[in-house]
């Protein structure tokens, strides 16, 4: 199974993935050296999903998990693969929509809350929910500095959190790979009667599920590789995803531009 | 002239540049598609910062301003170009080094902060001097959130600041085109005693200095067109190109990978 996200965030998946289906052989690719794609326009985000995507593929994998919600929000329609794709919106829009009593908060990047994904997948499952989205972009930078109990932090939450609490949401969506790192501020900040959904947990779930129901299912409670690639390997990469996967780990550089490749081997 | 940055921040410099040469053509190119470059390695950097230059030498400009720190930093010793190119880095230092007692503080991005490049540009110039540097991922993402004058943002400078206002630093170097959005929230924080360092006014005064040198002065006191390329344009380089020009501006989208174009090229 092939991972993608544009940084380390998106192994809150993996750990996810692993802790369900401790035997399933995993390829990350963390897009490091083009992170953030929260940030970026739709059709820059597109190239480099399917750029990932292909990369994967050439490494054979047998199904691929857009951990990336800027990715899974704009660039997952398009795509025609031989393999089967999950995005994390479906799964978690799914699960806010299970439990949700008529009013759904979603926090995610510029990008992701641009996209309108989230409202589109939760409207389709039901109608009649109300639902707004608030972009969060220090979130992520917040995570990456490793600021995740710190009274900075839950003021910024505070900030962004506040209208979505006036309003009188139910449910919110952790609709971001490195969010679940903020879970417990995030419940300090809206309190104890809201339910948070995190995407990265609603993934897996669905992974689990469909490879059970396809006959795929992968038994045995341990011994599944993992092999951790990104395309810039700074040490703060290592230290985010140590903190995620709570294990020593070693990043693997690769470069996944094609265009590269082919010239470099026409000049070879 | 032309002038990069990793993303719209170094129109900091382009606004320094104007302001002081009203007449002079630039070419701005913001790699928005690949941004921040502050959080990754040193191959990476270089390698984005030899494209961004080959990009501008085939637009035919006469001379570069590597606006941003990072790509200063990490990739201009390595470099051999046939127009000459000013880095943000050396104008810094310079300045600090010409009104220090004896402690300079650098606040910049991680890359910059890791490459040492200002303690060694300041100890070239006065061996004496204390230096301290102190990485702050956290101020570009606040930047580019709009919250310049902002309480949250201010807890974040005074955590980041306090050590080197221990320490008895008399000067600080601004060591990233984003910072001097900040300069008041900084003053407000560092309080009256501290000489503040503009790493994007002082290359602009040293480029103004050189062309005059050389006999290549711009004389004029309007007129200067500016050009301004992004390799991606999402909505938000945009807004924040607008507060740091202080005009209404278009950016247009353009792809530098060579690699791209020329397998484009050969497909065609």
């Amino acid at each position: 199974m092939g991972v993608f996200d544009s940084g380390v965030g998106g192994l809150t998946v993996v750990a996810s993935l692993r802790s369900r289906l401790p035997a399933l052989d995993l390829v990350y690719l963390g897009d490091t050296a083009r992170l953030p794609y929260g940030t970026k326009s739709a059709a820059t985000v597109a190239r480099y999903t399917h750029r990932n995507i292909s990369f994967l593929l050439d490494r054979g994998v047998d199904g691929i998990v857009v951990a990336c919600n800027s990715a899974s929000a704009m660039a997952l329609d398009t795509l025609a693969v031989s393999v089967p794709v999950w995005g994390v919106i479906e799964p978690g829009a799914a699960a806010a929509a299970a439990c949700s009593v008529s009013r759904v908060g979603v926090i995610a990047t510029e990008a992701t809350v641009r996209s309108q994904a989230y409202p589109r997948a939760l409207h389709r499952l039901r109608p009649e929910l109300d639902v707004r989205a608030q972009p969060c972009p220090l979130l992520v930078p917040l995570v990456e500095e490793g600021w995740l109990d710190d009274e900075v932090t839950d003021r910024v939450l505070r900030r962004y959190l506040e209208p979505l609490l006036l309003w009188g949401m139910d449910t919110l969506v952790l609709g971001c790979t490195h969010y679940p790192l903020l879970e417990p501020a995030v419940r300090r900040v809206v309190g104890p009667a809201v339910t948070l959904v995190d995407s990265a947990a609603a993934v897996s779930a669905r992974v689990a599920e469909d490879l059970a129901t396809s006959g795929a299912e992968v038994t045995g409670s341990a011994g599944g590789r993992l092999e951790l690639l990104v395309t810039d390997d700074s040490p703060a990469f290592a230290r985010l995803a140590e903190r995620i996967l709570d294990e020593s780990v070693r990043l693997h550089w690769v470069d996944t531009v094609p265009a590269t490749a082919a010239l470099m081997e026409s000049l070879s």
